[in-house]
């Protein structure tokens, strides 16, 4: 998990570029590339939770095939959404990590030879659970964990009631496409994570996602909500330059887990997820209703060439953002 | 400029609202309304700075006659953006605050009974000048100031060179309309101030702006660069649950004071000046290339609505902000 000098070249370009990596090729170490391709799976989730991790290892493998060197699977892909309600026994579908789940996903990065970002629910220890991103390598190994900082409660989103909010803080790691950040889910209404995340050099920001429409609202709040959510993303990516993927699941769901549903109306999950560039320009968009396999390509030129033109991370003025860690200034 | 208990009714509603308001009353304090209007003044400049001031007056006049309640001008309003070049005579357009122009605006916030945010080329001392925005109440009194906290230095927007950076820090002040805050353009970009000032009790952030395109840049990049600014300050919005008004200038201009014009291609000022609601709705925005006072509606009930729906400041990771005050975590 460390950071090692010699792995982080991308962003900082000399006139000699060519030289340096003659010199760390020699030397025995991997440069990573100045472009890269990123699979978004956009999937729907069945009651079975077999099912739906075979289901995404499958999608890996697709996605490798496409030539994606990332790979990121939405929010616990596992299962339906449980979260739209409190039940003890749920807790049975949390797994440590390392675990037979992240065996499966490690062998499937490597197989693919992908990077892999896969959200999962931990079990830390009993009564302790997180909500987690866990990131592998291109070669299995797995790199670190994100433990989702900014845990909802809402009806039909009841994760304060299964996840302790994380103590890992944000991370960005390196990997054999560079450095990485992710964030889950509703950290992508927080500009202080992602602004955390990119500030320690992550060229990219992912967040695997499960949101959705309740039926009730859809009518009136629908495209607001959206759009909202599509918003506030792409301005992360703007605030910080750097590209951001979002990995949302689709279908109608009641929290169907191996025959057992939630009461409730259930959740429409929206999926659009998406792909921007580091000026907030939308360069790939799934549909509202169907699955798919998004990819789009991360441009190391193109990212430092917006932030020479737009230098806002120049221009902050960190004298003044201490306050910021107040619940309010009152 | 304290901020009395007394005076921080909107947005903490009870079921006795009645009841404190009619003590408050009797006791001869004033609550800020439940609703009302702003109007944003998109002006265009001219060569002579006192035809501008003139202008700003007038329309003042006009959007107090039109029920506003607060009006905002765009940044620097009583010159062509003079920026566009670096030359130490234009110095001299600065004012010391409080003088002659903050008279006359103070003189027309009272006369049209408006909350007034009006951005001005502050005179601090001898060789220290800053980008000043000035809060008046709708007394005429003046209720504070906010100097530029973000100070931009790219072709053609030269402001290092004319403008210290800010050392007040963010501020919410307390006017007849209840707390507002404001920012001027080049924050516009920076999540963290929009997050401090909302923190302070902000209803809605102003954004008094001079942001236009290059003649050359615009064919390519003219959709992205505008789209880009409008996503983030929506973004603001929603983040804190606060409306934004942005209030930009219009026209083509060659920075030109008194017939003496900058070097270079000079800059078309997009406009596009907006007003969106908490949820980031844009419920009003202006032409790219007319004059025009857009009026918009402040109401705090939908507000607190709002933030009940999507309590972000329920869910901040106070714990974990700190390390934003880093240039760069490496």
């Amino acid at each position: 998990m460390g950071h090692p000098a010699e792995n982080r070249e991308p962003g900082t370009r000399t006139e000699n570029t060519e030289l340096v990596a003659a010199i760390l090729i020699s030397e025995g170490i991997r440069l990573p590339p100045e472009k890269f391709r990123v699979a978004l799976v956009q999937m729907s989730c069945g009651p079975e939770p077999e099912q739906n991790l075979q289901k995404a290892l499958e999608r890996i493998a697709d996605a490798a095939g496409r030539g994606a060197q990332v790979v990121c699977l939405p929010e616990l892909f596992q299962t339906q959404y449980f979260c739209q309600r409190e039940d003890h026994s749920l807790f049975d579908l949390a797994e440590p990590i390392p675990g037979p789940t992240t065996e499966k996903l490690s062998a499937a990065a490597r197989r693919g030879g992908v990077v892999l970002i896969a959200s999962l629910f931990e079990k830390r220890a009993p009564g302790l659970y997180h909500n987690t991103a866990a990131i592998f390598d291109a070669d299995g190994s797995l790199r670190g964990l994100y433990r989702k900082m900014h845990i909802p409660d809402d009806p039909l989103y009841y994760e304060k009631f299964y996840f302790t909010p994380g103590d890992l803080g944000y991370r960005a790691l390196d990997t054999s496409v560079g450095r990485v950040g992710t964030l889950v889910c509703w950290d992508q209404w927080f500009p202080e994570g992602a602004r955390l995340t990119a500030l320690q050099g992550a060229n990219i920001l992912f967040y695997p996602t499960a949101i959705g429409w309740h039926p009730a609202e859809k009518a009136e709040f629908g495209v607001a909500q959206h759009d909202a959510w599509r918003t506030i993303q792409r301005a992360h990516a703007i605030a910080n330059g750097v590209y951001v993927a979002v990995v949302n699941r689709v279908g109608f769901e009641t929290g169907n887990v191996r025959g057992k549903s939630a009461p409730g109306a259930g959740l429409e999950f929206w999926g659009a997820s998406f792909f921007c560039d580091p000026f907030g320009r939308v360069l790939a968009e799934a549909s509202h209703d169907r699955e798919e396999i998004l990819v789009g390509e991360v441009d190391l030129k193109a990212l430092e060439d917006i932030r020479r033109n737009w230098p806002f991370l120049r221009d902050r003025r960190i004298d003044s953002y201490v306050p910021i860690a107040s619940r309010l200034i009152d």
